[in-house]
């Protein structure tokens, strides 16, 4: 299978916070935005495997900004990381101020999809090829990750996890 | 007012079709398209103003293409051209094949909005200076639809419209 | 087939704006009355035609009259002219004052539809038989329509379209 | 305040039944049918009353005939009777078969209405002159429910409820 | 079929009052509530009987308190005796003052299920054992309920209604 | 403040998956049961604090097993350890069989939400105090983790984190 850029599956969503998406401070619900996340995301896993994808994991994700009704929200996912049969995707969430325009970071978080055929079993999917900075950057540390959760469930040795392991000496 | 770019305001929304949306050919609704239009659309104008903004009118929309139930949707919406308080927005439409990841054009309109305060009164806005080629040609033809639209609403006489009748010419 | 008249298809549609269908403004958005009024359309369409029915296109629609959130709506649809396999439905929006029970006109639009089989392929429909004077009205002003429409996407000569013509000799 | 009459206020509203409504087997949950049923008898009391109204009660209700997904129904509510500060609506629901155009009798329901102010405090209202002999009999027959249900609550003698005591001798 | 309790298929669903189902004075629609119950009582019915269920009536509802938006509201759902192939489900409806903690029953009410197979036709259920004091009178109330709709719907004479009867010596 | 037991906070919500919230395969985005988790643990929290309560961080969640299409899903919260403006909620989620009754588990996961007054500042909440077994398990891993999340973030130095270095000796 031939490799695939980032940007080839990168994708975007740009959208209002609605009343029904909003705590009693008029804020977005924690919930709403993991919803979103995962939508936006599925749709750049499916881009890049051309396959039916599914939700394997979700990393830790922290909301350090609230985001008030009304606002602008672009959610923009890229895949990081193919592996075999799953595929990291990080999603970069931005809110917009009305007035200033300005666009300011409000999360990031981090699924992990796998590209299944009609009856849900795995399917292999082509690797990714990086290319800006970030996108290296991102794919080194998928790497990790991949690997840190693989020591975490037991199913690798944590001194086989070569690329983890460099980060403590 | 320091005139803007299409490109600072243009926007962008991927998502999937539900099945809610959907009618008993298991295609998307003529209806729920020019509802995701619009709210996208108002996203761009709302850019651009940086202001409230509320539609005004949707141009003739055409429905060529039957989208179906779980489609990858892209609408694209950029603004054409800017009038005193009023804006034109072109909005583009794309529907994704899962398999060969090709994209397709499913759909074109054009809406207009204009930008009011917080008490509705409409307000001036920065006017746009198109860069590419399509954005030229679409800021020319924008002209000619406002003058097309005064001169059926009696506002302005045929005559008077000159870009109108240099077509006819 | 058996020609109909408007008022056996006729559809009507009263309901409230709720809080997700608003703007900053706390106004029914555009794009969501445009969506009421393709289903209402839709029933109607179906009534006339006793098939599945697919929206085909939009006439320009203006917005004239913002609709706060809680208004009462009403939405009403009639067949104003069938042609082979399509119909134009000529659509009347209305809202109402809570307090002094006084309706005033909205909005309109005109949507086109066509009668399709299971497959989606274009079926033949049951002629229009105008009763009321507004109904004959409309139901003349479909045909220069009609004619408009294929004058402008030249599949017909504008010197064919005798009632179009008319207008402006 | 003066006497109206009940086609007044009478409200009828047609839609589609929709995926998320229906249950395992493709047809409306009971709940949701209620639910409309509660919004467009409201719509109802409140034209009649021209206040804010809320849902004081709700008579037992059937549900006698299964509405598949993708159904065209349509909801129509009359007011019966006013009393001081309360409404009765009579509720009738019609199932449309798409290919034969009949309309058949699904259902229907009593729902109670209290109109009341701002701060949530009932309000008299005007009174129901019934027109048509069903609404006389509705209208009669709502005076025997009310007597029926204020004897339920101990509010009421048995010996006082003229009305109802009639229909035992 | 064996003998069930209540408790194994008692239903319990906490959920917030979002926006969309408010009424102007910002309290929840009756008619909403309606809707959840009937949700969670069907639930019940389907883990009782282990089979597709349809809502068959809904007995007389009062609403006697108004449940604000953002309420927490907990709707609770238990079978309270079955009969050959239908249940009735008594539902209890309580709400939660968030700064004192204390909660309030805001209702109750009570549906009848019918367990169908995939066709929609009515299968055997297993009866109910009651345990608590509760339980058991409202095992016993349901058989009355029984007789009275059986007896108002011309299906069972007065006089063999024994325990209807009971309560008229 | 009093502390307070997990048991007096504990949520459980019990609903069916909706036709909207399916994917290609007709199971449960992974989205959607995000958001649902995040609205039952934001229940809990609200309910042991007594205050508004906002998400702040998601650990991380694995999906390890479908949930189809109309399956009865069961979301318990319950409060494993509180700190002085957060609390730590775990969110325990079950499938059932509708024919085996069966009820399996599908997930669990972790989120932690602070307790803020009108103005979004965080307040000090009710300690917890374990009582079952799992609870008391729960409470030592909370301190871990609030231990490993503070020393990923630079804001705790590793040796300082006992409950945390114990683990590795």
């Amino acid at each position: 299978m031939k490799e695939k850029t980032p940007s080839e599956s990168r994708t975007m969503q740009t959208d209002l916070v609605l009343p029904n998406e909003t705590n009693p401070l008029n804020n977005m619900f924690g919930g709403e935005l993991l919803a979103r996340m995962d939508r936006v995301a599925s749709i750049t896993a499916r881009r890049h495997s051309r396959r039916i994808v599914v939700t394997a994991s979700v990393n830790h994700v922290a909301f350090n900004k609230a985001i008030p009704l009304g606002s602008v929200v672009t959610v923009e996912a890229s895949i990081s990381r193919a592996f075999k049969t799953s595929m990291e995707v990080i999603i970069d969430v931005w809110v917009e101020d009305r007035e200033s325009g300005l666009k300011s970071k409000a999360n990031d978080a981090i699924y992990t999809f796998v590209a299944v055929d009609e009856t849900g079993m795995p399917v292999p999917i082509p690797q990714i090829r990086p290319e800006s900075e970030q996108e290296v950057q991102r794919y080194d540390a998928a790497l990790r990750r991949k690997q840190l959760s693989l020591v975490l469930a037991g199913k690798m040795k944590a001194k086989e996890a070569t690329e983890l392991k460099a980060l403590f000496e």
